[in-house]
């Protein structure tokens, strides 16, 4: 590649930022078809009951209304699930949360489908709910689903913890709290469905995995998958919220039943009433260490509550416990993972999915650890620290590209240059530093992972990449664009990615669990070398040397000094492209159901967060004054792409640290961003550091390994470990709002 | 196989006609963008000029009016063409046929850009054009082209003709002429393009070859191919008329050089004016026999008039020439072949491409020779009918598959069941009966031609196949499942067929030459085997056996009364899908160019029909009354659309046999359908007869081969043929309208 203009490492703006900041991004409500019809989904406003009838008729009657449809009409399976099919996709006999779909109303107009449902009558006979995951674990629990309400056990199993906790020098024992929050894209759930005329259904929407809606639209309408067509558009955010396809699937409905094209789009009430969030885990925790710092033993029992349904409930459970020792080397581990359905709004994958609980409970120990040994926080966590001997909770090891120690060394600089600042409190201000760090598997915990991608090089040397896999705003278009033009030596901009077509590109799971760059860009990077090495060997045969002596730069192939014209070789051979098909699958194996052993990811990343807080002393309100990042990226391929995962994920976390809280009476309370409080730009610092380090995976595309999770995973953890620095106490509970600070601050005294 | 519903042989409906019938199918104009504008071309009403100067301020001045663009607006090449790049997008100096475009103004409204042409001033400095071929070729006739007249100059060498003819029992020799004639497919040329905000532009075209349609438009914007994407809409006919992107080139050159979408459509008079057209040719044949009809010697020279450019020039006059025996041997042969610039509508591929005019000629002689020799014209064929072991014109033998003589002996039967019609005629009619044959080679005359398939099989046991080439109504989608469902021991509505998206299907070349369902269907049955042995082998794996052991059944793998399910295999393997590539490329070889000989392709196909005629004193108008065909398919994959396929082929022919024909006096005079005949149903007898003789081809896939243009090759043939025989008069011209068959009724007498 010597004297060619390299593709990977370079900052490159993202494929979709231009249509963005021009407005021309197609989002699927963009999207109007001739005769197309709006559905709107009528909700159980009872968290547990049962469904003696539903009048129809009334609705039916009411202007411009098409169709009224229940249970009793979806034409294959009623079910819905990314690990069980335990929702339905419109109950037929149960409600299980406030929230869930009873009926669909298809009308002209959207008002005249919201007019119509206030005319439906369902007759309930109410049951009693259980809405507290610790009361839903007790004998005399309701049960949500038959079989009781433990979803899912995961045990992590390693050592003798009782040998150490005898040989410890400090133990601390906590119960730790996290809350449930909403992922709050900017763009809400959203489908567009037509009727094929040919058979089978076409569908536009707003996701993460368009495969598996075509999947579940299939199940569900009783089609053949290669019937059923989905085009994924523009999507405005999913983190973790649009794996599974609610509105895809009565958008669908509609179209199977009516004929004609039907969109369903949530408003957001809906879409914070009814879609999934991110777990809250109850977490009990011991931890201990030598008088050196160095851990000894872990037991921890942590309680997840998933709501009405599944979803990813067990593999985010499974997450958090493989997890559950963080980034560091501790000997015995006992943990016990339960994921507990309740009535409640169902939870699921989040961003982080499952890290950014277990990060804040392990984190909070080791400082205690930390303070009751009077060591620096991450003196504690260099001692502790994962390298490329010591295994990882589930006893891997990973024998290359574990920088954390480097990244401790760096934060530890960072921090020393923070440290003045904490003296600077204005009056009634206190200021802490905090420390939070965090490891993560990349790739779903579900083992063989796999993507697969097609590359094909045109006779004018411009290539096309299909892969299935989305790009939602994470900039996996350009960064896939990199690695091609990197394998096959051309300026990026005359690759072009496509991803939004299940009909023809090959299924790569999931847009999820930090998995696209290193599954996708490695799929992409072996099929482009298939295409490279077919090229040379073609050449080959014309200049009648061996491949070896050839090397491919921009449209020719040289031979030291001499060359060939690639549209000189398609030329003699009349070929009209090369194309070659790949699939990586990372190196793994499955986790022992007994210890919770084994090798669940090719590869793991590493994050070590800084912050700075200031709290105010009569509100209880804590402000993020600094914020510094250090994160493990194998090989930047995308230098401007990590900033921006950054920056995006280190603000969701804030939000999560500080304000946000989706409350629960029967039904979500807290409905709308009025009540349910992200943070705005004045809630985050006007500088995020970015820094990264640079340890290449040999495993990964050109070195490079998924990270983005890991800008979320440790931020509630170095935030609350900042504003336990500031005010002198523990906190235990998500989120740090100003009335919880508060009251830590002033706590009632006793009478 | 056995116990499973084959798929391959059965009569199942196109895939499109559902939608077609229902009026859902989606052609290029029912497609409407926001922000769309119209694009319409100024066309020259000069046959040959040079452009001095456009002044553009007046159109530019109109109301509504966005662009007013001339060659030098092209940001890439100003030109086009199938061969050679002979044709300009927009003319820059020279004019060469009145219809040229000159200039493209683009506006709000289709009436806007209409109104405004009429402001556009073009300063022309008029030439002398040439309007006739034979004039074409002498030494002082103006030159279209730099370089001269002659576009290609194409000879076939056999033998010894002088020879041939001195041996020679009976010498027939004749000049026949055919005329140029319009494809009229129902659906002009139209084309919608968008710029595409990650950079490049969107294409939607009705077209017979996307990825041509791509290249040409990328050549044209300077852009790389990766960023000009072009879908196919529902095309409404194309019989080679939409193999060359002109108005796909126009809307794209608006919508980079304004950023707004934009559509071009052509109304039927300007496609009447400015597309191109079937050649017309001057014949010139020398036909020699034995006493006993064997064929001893032919000489030929050919003149085909292309107009003012190439286009498929080239390739058509080859075609003619590597079939100028037919589908006899004639061990002697002298032919030469000219395409000739003119000053006329340019002509290029068509539905036959330059077989129905060769077959005219050598049909007509061959009835001469067996009246000279008082044999029935089937006799005679049999005589020289090309078998297993005799060498086509260009000296192939084909090992298998040549099913000629029973075809003729079909046609002998049916023709002695018609005899007694011909003694029916009313008073003042006169009746005929006519045999026409013809061969043709299957594939474009380009060698290696190739087509490319993906073949997807989905966990669901649905498959979803890929595929460049593109179903223009001939049925090749239908066709297409069928292969992969036979292959893949599915039911055929689990197969989806996808060809219409330049990005992400494999370049499969034109919907041309007969050739998709012998290439593209052989790449689609290499794929599915390759897929199906995948399959085999995982589960061999499971079931610890040998592949060979195990079955495919719908959904299963069996191995004798065992079975393991599919949908057990793929979740055992946690696979999505098995997708496979498979390329098919026929065994050929070049032409050589001093004799002509060579292996063009890898199949060839014969058609006889048979046509009885009553052609009326009074009028001199021809009526087909009874129209018998007899076609090698090889093997029918689905009879339904061979039906189809031979019903439109042969009113085709009737059109071209009795009434079009396109007649020029500066410019096309006669541009609509009032003036250019079609025929309509009340033209075509009540019942086309279709026979087809299932001889398999070992190349083949399942035995098939292509056939289809052969429903039209031989149809003019066998009419003319009819005809001479019900007046007793050869006919030497095309179309054989009533005025000219009134003519040979009633020659003019010597005064």
């Amino acid at each position: 590649m010597d004297g060619i203009q390299r593709s990977v490492g370079r900052p490159m703006p993202r494929a979709d930022a231009r249509a963005k900041v021009l407005g021309q991004a197609r989002y699927v409500d963009d999207l109007s078809l001739p005769g197309m019809i709006y559905g709107k989904v009528l909700r159980s406003a009872h968290p547990h009951a049962r469904i003696r009838s539903i009048e129809t008729s009334g609705a039916r009657n009411c202007p411009g209304v098409v169709a009224v449809l229940t249970a009793r009409d979806i034409p294959g399976e009623n079910s819905l699930g990314p690990i069980i099919k335990d929702q339905p996709i419109l109950c037929g006999d149960l409600v299980r949360y406030a929230g869930d779909a009873v009926a669909l109303v298809a009308a002209e107009t959207e008002e005249a489908a919201e007019a119509a449902l206030a005319r439906l009558e369902v007759d309930y006979e109410l049951l009693t709910p259980v809405m507290d995951p610790l009361a839903a674990l007790e004998r005399e629990a309701p049960s949500v689903h038959a079989g009781g309400n433990v979803a899912t056990h995961f045990k992590v199993r390693r050592g003798d913890v009782e040998e150490g906790f005898r040989q410890a020098a400090v133990v601390v024992e906590k119960r730790l709290f996290t809350q449930r929050v909403e992922h709050a894209y900017l763009e809400p759930e959203a489908a567009v469905a037509a009727p094929d005329p040919e058979g089978g259904v076409t569908v536009w929407s707003s996701t993460q995995y368009p495969h598996r809606d075509r999947e579940e639209v299939a199940r569900m309408s009783g089609l053949a998958q290669s019937r059923v067509r989905v085009h994924q558009m523009t999507t405005g955010g999913g983190f973790g919220g649009k794996l599974t396809p609610h509105a895809q699937c009565y958008a669908a409905l509609i179209a199977c039943k009516t004929g004609r094209p039907a969109k369903v789009r949530y408003h957001r009430d809906e879409s914070l009433i009814a879609s999934h969030k991110r777990h809250p885990y109850v977490m009990n925790l011991k931890l201990a260490s030598d008088k050196d710092g160095r851990l000894l033993a872990l037991e921890a029992t942590y309680v997840a509550d998933t709501g009405a349904y599944l979803l990813e409930g067990r593999s985010v459970l499974t997450k958090s416990m493989t997890h559950v020792a963080g980034p560091y080397y501790i000997p015995n581990i006992k943990a016990d993972g339960y994921a507990v359905y309740t009535n409640t709004v169902p939870c699921g994958a989040m961003r982080g999915y499952g890290v950014p609980q277990a990060a804040f409970a392990l984190e909070s120990l080791m400082d205690e650890v930390a303070g009751r040994l009077g060591l620096d926080p991450i003196e504690l966590r260099r001692r502790n620290a994962l390298d490329t001997t010591l295994p990882t909770t589930t006893g891997q090891i990973l024998p290359a590209s574990v920088p954390f120690k480097e990244m401790l060394r760096r934060a530890e600089l960072r921090a020393k240059s923070l440290r003045p600042l904490l003296q600077q409190a204005p009056k009634g201000k206190r200021r802490g530093l905090g420390v939070g760090c965090s490891t993560r598997s990349i790739g779903s915990i579900r083992t063989p992972s796999r993507s697969t991608a097609v590359v094909s090089f045109q006779r004018d040397g411009s290539v096309t990449v299909a892969c299935g896999h989305v790009d939602i705003g994470q900039g996996s278009d350009i960064m896939m664009a990199q690695v091609a033009a990197e394998s096959l030596a051309i300026p990026v901009d005359r690759v072009r990615v496509i991803t939004n077509d299940t009909a023809l590109t090959p299924d790569c799971e999931s847009t999820s669990a930090s998995r696209v760059t290193y599954l996708s860009g490695n799929a992409v990077r072996l099929a482009a070398e298939k295409v490279r090495n077919r090229l040379l060997e073609l050449a080959a045969q014309e200049l009648r040397c061996l491949p070896e002596e050839l090397k491919l730069v921009d449209g020719a192939v040289l031979r030291g000094e001499h060359g060939l014209k690639l549209a000189e070789l398609f030329s003699k051979h009349t070929l009209h492209n090369v194309t070659a098909v790949a699939e990586f699958i990372p190196e793994t194996s499955p986790l022992d159901s007994e210890t919770g052993q084994g090798r669940p990811a090719g590869t793991y990343s590493f994050s070590v967060h800084l912050a700075l807080v200031e709290v105010d002393e009569g509100s209880g309100q804590t402000r993020v004054l600094k914020y510094a990042t250090f994160s493990d990226v194998g090989r930047a391929i995308n230098p401007l792409v990590i900033e921006g995962q950054v920056h995006g994920g280190v603000a969701m976390g804030i939000g999560y640290a500080l304000t946000e809280e989706i409350k629960m009476t029967d039904e979500v309370s807290n409905a709308s961003f009025a009540t349910y409080l992200i943070p705005t730009s004045f809630d985050i610092p006007g500088e995020i550091e970015v820094d990264f380090v640079e340890d290449p995976e040999p495993t990964g595309p050109f070195g490079a390994k998924g990270f983005a999770e890991g800008s979320t995973d440790p931020v509630a953890a170095a935030i609350a470990n900042a504003v336990s620095d500031a005010i002198g106490v523990r906190v235990e509970r998500l989120p740090m709002t100003g009335e919880r600070i508060y009251e830590l601050l002033h706590p009632p005294q006793p009478s």
